[in-house]
């Protein structure tokens, strides 16, 4: 192998750019040369490509988003679309892949190595953490931080004003952001789409919290489970007292990436070089404990993530 | 005089609970009592009061919000409750008192002053800092900050995406804050509500940046001047570009006080009690450049603030 | 058993508060009642106690330090120390104690229950990471947090000056903060004390990389391996460039807990009255991937954690 | 005028990078040309000159540091180095200059005016804040933030080992950022190099602060006033209590600006372009209030700025 390529893909992510750093690095360290394709799957159909050298990759350790830039394709999802993303990986003399992304942009990658017989491996990119095969997902830390802190910032208002706040956080249709931040953030509830609430329940706990003396409450809404406005209406109408609501919205893929998400991105975009050194095909990096290793990207939809309900039952201990 | 009560009232905003430690501590060093009023003027109308110590404001000067906690009141508006009040601050022997909180805060302050003989003086505290008389208003610094931050955080995926964002931050009907942050943020476009603007002309903006090779794009909208959903709609609609809204809410008011709001705040709660001692009535204290200084009350209303549009002509030059 | 006891040892670490916090509340549920013990096992011999409520530890899980203070105590390790501490917990009905801290804590910890005949859990925080017998201690995500911004922010001047930058890091005698700050901080080089660094072989990787177009190079340094300024006044002398040290110091101990810390304390701290209810007894809480499981307080020394050196290699690799 | 240069000089501030953003884009949309002149004068004299575009300064708003790299020059302060500078503006047909940084910059600035007849304007920058005829000199804000917030965290260890700690800022020979920083964090004592002080005095005083229950105390040093360790020394021998010393340093100088030194960087970058524009000579950007206008760059330093020992005198009654 002499020359590999290298793009990110689907939602951006906090935490792609250290991995792309270490992919680049990694491979020219190990004697490869490096092609970055611009805009994800869209580059290959379009021919964005450009060369990446050790430097192309400085400084970019403490910057969210990706300097690939990234987009959805609908074009490369069509048997035209990936016959002509083979040819421009055949055409360029790119040997192996490495796809930074989702799902979503996994299974593209799984039918890309199918067509053009070029070995692809994924690096999991995703603030959402709903991959499955891996513990984690490069950007969830990052955005979790960033949810946090603004739960705290509203905190200060709940508190001073005593009124009750609904916040909406990302995470698509699972509930992995939203219960993690509510219990970082020391939410009063919070609602997953994975398991079916009663709002009148939700209310009465709030209402026997206040009976207690809190003088405000948090309740963290996944975006997947309810809006926080139609939340907000219904609380207000039932306990009748003033309620705000809030949705976090695109800040939560931002923001320099944390500690954690800088050091996955290394490990994740060295083994990945690894992997394709090795001639493995069809893998993603992955994470377990404190490991990482290789397991089939077809795990990302096959085997998918179970959100740990016991987190939202310490939350409702802790939220006494 | 030998005992003083203290309030926040209105809106919250960081920098009232360091203007308040230093209300406290400044007021028991020169030998005066110190009462809390909990929960601005309905506080007064209900006698929730609270004798305050050295010790009672100490690790405050780092917490957004306010420890003595806010409310409005609309009860205190009326005759009977200016009565009221007055009378719990005669029952209590309260000889002066000092609001924190706008200039609606300050509205009843004077006729709070005039009912009750109590010499009442306001320190500026909201987070639009549109208030008359004074260059600055507790709060606004950290509001900023805390708006430009979760700009920088989604400048990053607007550049991943190459996408235009709107972002609508608050303000109330004014516009001190967007053009403030929008400057600070380096946004392409900034409406404001105190100058008309014309939607086919910022699109026209955008489009010719983007001929120049920019990426992405940052509208900053303030409240007042129009909903982020409804100009990212109408920008999608003429641009025929994907445009993402929006809201930043309430994070803006809280967090942790700036270094300006931390130091402001105690300038503004020593010269508070100052003025008492000295005897003046009907005064706030004001910032002037580097100096804190007294003016009237009523400045807050009689001479407002006039947003200062050359910020605003200066951002257009520099989103060149 | 109806009441047990909770005290914070050692070093203080980020993480602390938030299991104080789950250990009162997750007690109370249970129908315990809670004792709060100041100052670490000081507070145990000089009867420094105070019962904790569900509203006693509302607020904390933002903060760093804990509240319920800590200190170092040389007479508790003596044969009359352990005596009166366990005379202390009989005189007030103590049955069960958690012990918040690092391994020589929980050594006090075993000889306490020895001696008492009280059941003891330790729930492992410190920022060095350094206690074996489970892969993280409460602290550890906090300090790196903060290690991280603040390379992040030397690396602006150490690029604006084109200078190299060596940084001191905490650990005591292991290098994980190091390892995991240097890494995650995009470092050129990392020194610990597990790996004998050769000076000159250091110096001539930083100049490789300025003669691959490096304007800035940072050196993390354990403070276990070398004191900053040693390693700077060699660097100076063997490359004849102006260098510069920092220490980096207590701040790498403090600031509000990130999600890490307060996910993983709010799961230490209930699993701890889990056991405590179960009747186990000379357990610690653990972490091992996704799990939190309970192991021997004896693991904490008995099975020293390894440091991957695997870290230090992927570094060399990125920094290129 | 059809072409300027501008260059970053001395210390590096956070605000010079906003500042230099303003200078290019005001000036080409002007109509000028300009040169980026690297390293300072260093460029100056060695002919490091690159052309700058609109989007050459893209993306730096919220980067510290300066792109355009800084360094000391010797030679510059010869004749012989203040020719060449010259021989080079005239060559690169250059007819202005801006320079970006401290006092020290501004009369080699003064110098080259006379020597090459090109009109310079200084914008001021350091982190010190002790620039004559100016209230504000950029970075000093995002200084004072990065200071404070390191004085919270050490705070958060301070409280939990009921300790006192000594903590060293910058400022050079001048007290501003000690005084401000002080101020914000909440310091029981602030030294200052322009105003003697009795360490018995200082410790005295933490004395009564322990008898009325303060639990810890920060004590916040300017560089010119004493090492840290020195007064650590003193105040652990004179109370016999355990006392911490650190230094902050270079972290000070970095870190994304705040918005303060954004918008102020935004605004002295256009003045400065303006001033060329009306082809003032020997100028230099200052702030009044809320203003911005030109003064001579010899204000810098024969109108030395004054401390406002008022700010220690408060921050004595409020460490109460």
């Amino acid at each position: 192998m002499k020359r590999i390529g290298v793009l990110t893909s689907g939602g951006d992510a906090s935490g792609m750019n250290p991995a792309l750093r270490a992919v680049v690095r990694s491979a020219i360290v190990h004697g490869l040369e490096v092609i970055g394709i611009e805009r994800g799957y869209e580059g290959l159909l379009n021919g964005w490509l450009k060369p990446l050298s050790l430097s192309s990759v400085g400084g970019i350790i403490n910057r969210g988003g990706t300097i690939l830039r990234t987009a959805r394709s609908e074009r490369f999802k069509t048997d035209e679309g990936l016959q002509t993303a083979a040819q421009t990986l055949h055409d360029n003399g790119i040997e192996g892949l490495v796809v930074i992304g989702g799902d979503g942009s996994f299974r593209g990658a799984v039918r890309l190595e199918e067509v053009s017989g070029v070995a692809v491996v994924g690096i999991p990119a995703t603030i959402d953490n709903d991959i499955g095969g891996t513990e984690y997902t490069l950007g969830f830390d990052t955005a979790l931080q960033v949810a946090m802190d603004a739960i705290d910032k509203i905190r200060d208002t709940a508190d001073s004003f005593e009124r009750i706040f609904v916040i909406e956080v990302m995470g698509r249709s699972r509930g992995f952001i939203a219960a993690a931040v509510g219990l970082a953030g020391g939410a009063e509830a919070i609602l997953v789409p994975e398991i079916p609430f009663d709002p009148v329940q939700v209310c009465e706990r709030l209402k026997q919290g206040m009976a207690r003396g809190k003088r405000s409450a948090i309740i963290v809404t996944a975006e997947g489970a309810a809006r926080a406005q139609e939340v907000a209406t219904f609380v207000e109408m039932y306990l009748r007292e003033e309620v705000r609501a809030t949705v976090l919205g695109y800040t939560q893929r931002g923001g320099s990436p944390t500690a954690t998400d800088r050091i996955m991105g290394a490990r994740f975009g060295a083994l990945a070089v690894d992997l394709l050194l090795q001639g493995q095909r069809g893998m993603m990096t992955a994470a377990h404990g404190d490991e990482v290793l290789a397991v089939p990207l077809r795990a990302s939809w096959e085997q998918p993530r179970v959100l740990d309900e016991s987190l939202l039952k310490l939350n409702e201990v802790l939220a006494s």
